[in-house]
């Protein structure tokens, strides 16, 4: 896929909406279309890598130093019981956008039926909104969604 | 679960055997001993922390640019065809152990079956000997492994 028509380099230069949570000159943290669960973040960098192997190391460690923050700001804010934190590389690992992304996927126990997470389903904007705005109300200051 | 009865970190003292494929004074990776592919590896900080909320997010940072560094060196190893990078908070998260690991899990087309990956199994210890010679040998030399 060319950057031109990747996605998210469409979301992180404003062309395409998103449910933005957070966002500095390096990171962008957004809401999934398509949650597995009330609160599923996406956190990429602003700039276009494939996968994680073709990114410098050390751009994976500032990377998921901004995870941690966005994953405790998503604890906090909507009391998650436990939190995946994933992230896959290439087609035969499921990646589907091949721009790197980090899955912070928060768990509440009340979601299990049957002993299995619930399947991805499409969010309304609506939803989306109001979890965004009680995720963006306990993140930093340095926040410049607005 | 307190520190001395861990089981990562009586591995992070010598006191449990693994198959270390590196280390130093911060981390440790090993070899799982369920893994769900060929390869899959835990990488663990050597300080005791639950779970990556409980981390400084300084050292959640360190921690992932050595994962990057493990999982290209099992890419290059292995010759993956993709890579899933995984860890879990919390018993609702299906955190078993807890003491923070991130696992690293290589993806071969040829292991799916009916669509499905294969689930975890015991591996023995001369498979995971031979697996773990191969990334250390990509690995930088730094590790003190030996």
């Amino acid at each position: 896929m060319k950057v031109d028509s990747c996605i998210f380099c469409s979301i992180v230069s404003g062309h395409s909406k998103a449910e933005i949570i957070y966002q500095d000159s390096t990171f962008v943290a957004l809401l999934d279309k398509y949650p597995f669960s009330m609160g599923h973040t996406l956190v990429i960098p602003r700039k276009h890598y494939e996968d994680l192997l073709k990114m410098p190391k050390e751009e994976v460690g500032n990377l998921y130093c901004m995870v941690s923050i966005i994953a405790s700001a998503i604890s906090k804010a909507l009391k998650s019981e436990g939190l995946n934190i994933g992230q896959n590389n290439g087609r035969a690992a499921n990646q589907i956008i091949p721009h790197v992304h980090v899955h912070v996927i928060p768990r509440f126990k009340r979601d299990i039926v049957s002993g299995r997470w619930p399947s991805r389903h499409l969010a309304n904007d609506l939803e989306l909104h109001e979890i965004s705005d009680k995720i963006r109300s306990v993140l930093p200051t340095n926040n410049i969604t607005g």
